[in-house]
């Protein structure tokens, strides 16, 4: 006998990708930056938020092995910028550095995020479980009108996602059973972690997260509980 | 030579009695379960608020000096409520005691706080500096409204007020000065300790915080940066 569906109490979403355009986002800033303007530069704006996004996961790979001490994002975005510049030869000045750096800071969300969470929110307790650290997500909140119940962050929990301590993390910050939580997220194995923990998952299409380029495969695991091609249609199917 | 003013970047707000009553609304959670109705019962609701109340510190202490493991504030309020249920020989079943013990979670704000908050969110950066838990916290902000902008607790800081680790945590999170936070609370011993740190302060004045039967002095500390007379007022000396 199938289990009846029940609503799940908490909705934890994934941020970069997921809510926000951080290649969009990203591709503006270096633009309006003129950064990549100078001659024989052979590297695009598309190109360039892709490869600064790219050192994300080999970063986080070595706070997590303990060769570097617990480091945040804003940080390891920090040195994995330094290092691009570096391999380009690309000007930019320590405050041009620092304020390129805050981009992350300011990513917009996508053009559905903001009427989807506000709906989702009515019949859920909706929060963020992010890579990104908590002054970053609570400027991007603040900015872009995410209205999030909750702000999570592998900052509060001192390990980075996926490791279990985030998904059941969120659980025992609402005191409810791991089931009780769904994760939303635009990526399958930020997904497949978390499933492994006993949540629930909800898969969401961002076919041009990493530019309209390069479009990535949005079929998702047959595995999860919803499928959804954005968050108003999140909302949709969880009838909010 | 007198330093120009500053506004602070970051408004960080006690809660408990600074924000939200939690007096007020631990009578009518007693009156409403008729807790105290039976006959010979020498204590009142107000009685029984201020008594639960007056738990906290010592049960905190036995936290910070490290008789008690880390310990949530919800655990904390429930050690308390089965000592004092017991005391008084009040009878309470474990899911009448589980649903009072919530009661924190829905604390009322004090009537000029959701406007005083969304008025101060238009120059400031707000967030909570509270004892409370991040689930108690979240799920008292969803109720009532209260738009903070980031919910911190000494959950994420794993110490209690008065530590300094709470205070520079703040600052810490947004990479600010301490100088460029302001705690905002209606108890001077609080506001002591984070200037203690380097913060700036702001005293709100809750003359009834303990009930109307037990009025409190309000006069607070000259050595305050501010001192208002509720968040509305505290907004208005902010010019937002």
């Amino acid at each position: 006998m199938a289990t009846p569906w029940q609503r799940p109490k908490i909705l934890a979403f994934d941020i970069f990708g997921t809510v926000v355009d951080w290649h969009g986002s990203i591709v503006r800033e270096v633009e309006a930056l003129g950064l990549l303007d100078g001659p024989g530069c052979a590297l695009t704006p598309a190109d360039f938020a892709r490869a600064w996004r790219a050192g994300y996961r080999p970063a986080m790979a070595r706070v997590m092995s303990g060769e570097l001490g617990w480091t945040r994002i804003d940080d390891l975005h920090r040195m994995i910028l330094d290092e691009l510049l570096d391999q380009y030869h690309l000007a930019l000045d320590e405050p041009g550095r620092r304020q390129l750096n805050l981009a992350w800071h300011r990513l917009a969300p996508w053009p559905d995020s903001v009427e989807g969470l506000s709906r989702l929110k009515q019949r859920h307790v909706i929060c963020t479980l992010s890579n990104g650290n908590l002054g970053l997500l609570a400027d991007m909140a603040k900015l872009g009108g995410l209205p999030w119940d909750l702000i999570l962050s592998a900052e509060v929990f001192r390990a980075y996602k996926p490791h279990p301590d985030t998904y059941l993390g969120v659980a025992e910050v609402f005191e409810v059973d791991p089931s009780e939580v769904m994760l939303v997220a635009a990526h399958q194995d930020d997904l497949d972690a978390a499933r492994g923990c006993g949540l629930k998952t909800a898969y969401i299409e961002r076919p041009h997260e990493f530019g309209a380029d390069a479009p990535k495969s949005v079929e998702g695991s047959s595995a999860n509980d919803l499928h959804a091609s954005s968050l108003t249609d999140l909302a949709r199917a969880l009838q909010c």
